[in-house]
């Protein structure tokens, strides 16, 4: 991880020549922004930020930096939530400038996106075409799609449409080596060898740089109706999406949950919310019916779906948005909790997957275990309950130091990590591993799991060039993991 | 390739007792069945064939044969048509005892189940609780689900649910020094490190052993409507498919094309095929309309869609079925051109998929450069127009002689798959590479594409033990490809 100071001095002229040396920055100011990320947990070194045009000067720098041992972070948005963007020497490569829209073939439904661009600059794209990409998710006005690729992300639209990887056609990829992988092809069915895109896609810039990218497009929802419930438990709640998927199908394209306190947060801390159901509930879910189907009606479909709940006992109390501006401030509500939790004070978190029928399980026993070990935590466990994806985060008691609370991360992460270990679940959900799970990861995965990570990384990375000491460790004194 | 007789000799007693001397083939008669593929094309070899009970003994065997340099060539129902479970020495390791449904959760909506289960088997499973397992292909009632995910199969389900791959939430494997790699989760979202399953998927059997795999399932349609539409010519056929993309999104379920020719092969070879409209057409489209939402029509949505296309003299002339009997007898109408056109004589062939919209392009050019390099050859390019694949079919001239015909292979071979290179497309695009296509890959694969596999096959098998010489060889002297 430390290369010795001369080898990146060495290199710095033949990077400026060719990215320019306003693209090469060396100043710590300049370099600030590169090296925290978005919680604030990490502080990470480097000794350049690199700042290519485009794919070539991607290679360049890349074979540069091999050539020379340093090594390369790539970094999109920087809003990545595991610590896999912070550098720990070397260079930051950023591919912020590559963010042009390189195609986009709406007969084919695809678009073609180079690495840079910010998610919510290729939604736009395909909205101008009258399609959807729909990947979605809190960050989209910054994060950018190589990010996004690389870290396989999830957001509120994967029940319907999938992760990130599932719409992924094709990739351009940089190796550890500087040369260029060009697996751009838009297509639906291709098993001609083996399907390299897979093993970048999800590997956080370990294994190569993801330059640009063919993606999916699909048919643009006409229409969408937004419900609000108030359930008495979990348990109910998996009910009502097992009785709203039985009546939907693929038309059911959103089920997130949220607790009490959860709701009672937004309320307390986010300008303009508005308490969606005169009571007070145990558990809310937020679902969504769309279609993309002419003269179809998912509201009066939502309604009837929600009504034989409600006499069913399933749900409590229920609201439906009249309109499209109470669709958004019913989503608001879930969109904003992570915020509305980060003001109430520290947060412990937890990115965590269980088979779905394991979920209320899973939510029960977790939040008994971790409010037997500390008196006063506030259990507040949301998310995407459709995927089985829960962010089970902790808030600190009211009153208590916010570090000492912060502190106490590794003894949760084992409460909650064995958990759901024991139901077969993930402790990397949706947010990957980067540097803040390496370790648990480490601790978790079966052995055989581990040998063929490394041996994939030996392969294509064997010099441990590429983000080194993030995912699964090589070196044998890798970055601390924890914070 | 070529062991030495000995090396195989000398394990086949602790073979014998660990798989009961029953389940160690070594007799001629025995062996026959394992050394021949569907078409007849090859005729491999092998020094006996291993039919383990369970995953530890397949796990047993690979690594005792791993341990003597004996190549495992792992079959399911050796249904393939790239000639990927052919051996060339070592033994045949067949998966077939190993049919178990492991489990089924309705809630999660998952099926795990053995990789030597009957891909109709698994089919039925899911049906008896309700769900639907939607792979489906020509060979279900003998293809083994191992071998479906082993080659990422296809299928006429491709349009709605994807390739085998988008079907897999986790599997179990053999590795190539017998080790076992228990990653049989059943998550929805599972960011822990490398999608390790991705590896497999599609690797032919050179990279390990599917064992057991999860599987998703799905709200089982409740109603369909099938049309079959006489049109000018395949840019019509891709007008419509567009029309109906936007009508039905992703109700749209089928979306198949043959043409005039493939229709009357049907016609003459297959018993009780039915001349499905009056008149002839250049191009048929056989077209599905699925929904899995009570009340919905999709018979009258697809009358209405056609009447459109019809009336906008997309379509010449449609019919769609009035009962379930009537949408089967269409659907056997696409289903039954294999076999009509291997009636016919012989068929050199191409499984090739372009970008949907070059397809018309494609159809073109590579029908009249055949037809060009060859006078009275009948083109029979028929399948998944959807999907963009398409099997490129040339039937021999009438009277010509079988074997000189299927001799000029590879000549078409590089008419066809040139054109496809120049469009972006796959040469391999549902039947994978297996033996047949491994040096036109190696042709036509971007060299760093072709060492990132090989660079793959060796870290996980070093030592060239499963299926040696298939997809990519890593030895000097693989079998050879072409029959």
């Amino acid at each position: 991880m430390t290369e010795p100071p001369s080898a990146l001095d060495a290199i710095l002229p033949a990077l400026c020549e060719r990215l320019g040396p306003g693209n090469v920055l060396t100043a710590a100011d300049d370099l600030e922004p590169f090296l925290v990320e978005a919680r604030g947990l990490y502080r990470g070194r480097a000794g350049a930020v690199l700042r290519p045009a485009d794919t070539a000067e991607v290679a360049f720098a890349v074979k540069t930096c091999a050539g020379a041992g340093v090594p390369v972070v790539a970094q999109g948005g920087n809003t990545g939530l595991v610590g896999g963007g912070v550098p720990f020497g070397g260079v930051v490569l950023s591919l912020a400038r590559l963010t042009r829209v390189r195609g986009l073939d709406p007969v084919g439904a695809t678009i073609t996106v180079e690495a840079g661009a910010v998610l919510a600059d290729v939604q736009a794209a395909a909205e101008a075409a009258g399609l959807l990409f729909p990947l979605s998710l809190a960050a989209e006005g910054s994060c950018r799609i190589g990010g996004n690729l690389a870290t396989n992300a999830g957001g509120t639209n994967v029940l319907a449409y999938g992760n990130a990887r599932d719409l992924v056609l094709g990739l351009e990829v940089v190796l550890a080596d500087g040369r260029v992988w060009n697996g751009l092809k838009g297509l639906r069915k291709n098993n001609a060898g083996y399907d390299l895109k897979q093993l970048f896609v999800g590997s956080e810039g370990t294994l190569g740089i993801v330059t640009a990218a063919v993606l999916k497009l699909f048919p643009k929802p006409l229409a969408r109706a937004v419900g609000f419930c108030g359930l008495p438990s979990p348990r109910e709640a998996l009910a009502l999406f097992e009785a709203l998927r039985a009546r939907a199908g693929a038309g059911l394209t959103a089920f997130e949950v949220l607790p009490r306190f959860g709701l009672e947060l937004v309320l307390r801390h986010i300008d303009g919310a508005v308490r969606p159901l005169a009571g007070s509930h145990h558990t809310y879910a937020l679902v969504e019916f769309s279609t993309s189907r002419p003269g179809a009606d998912p509201g009066a479909e939502l309604e009837e779906a929600l009504a034989d709940a409600l006499s069913g006992g399933l749900v409590e109390d229920a609201t439906i948005g009249a309109s499209e501006g109470r669709n958004a401030a019913l989503w608001k509500l879930r969109e904003t909790l992570p915020e509305a939790q980060s003001r109430e004070g520290g947060s412990i978190k937890h990115d965590v997957s269980v088979p779905l029928s394991r979920l209320p399980d899973f939510l029960e026993q977790a939040t008994a275990a971790c409010e037997a070990a500390m008196p006063g935590l506030r259990v507040c466990a949301f998310g995407h309950f459709g995927d089985g994806n829960i962010h089970f985060n902790l808030s600190q008691p009211e009153g208590a130091d916010k570090a000492a609370f912060l502190a106490e991360w590794e003894r949760f992460n084992r409460i909650v990590h064995d958990i759901v270990a024991g139901m077969d679940g993930s402790i990397a959900a949706e947010h990957g591993v980067g540097l803040i799970k390496r370790d648990e990861l480490a601790h978790y995965a079966d052995p055989v799991a581990l040998d063929l990570m490394r041996r994939v990384k030996a392969a294509l990375d064997p010099n441990d060039i590429l983000n080194p000491g993030k995912v699964v460790a090589l070196s044998a004194d890798p970055p601390r993991a924890l914070p």
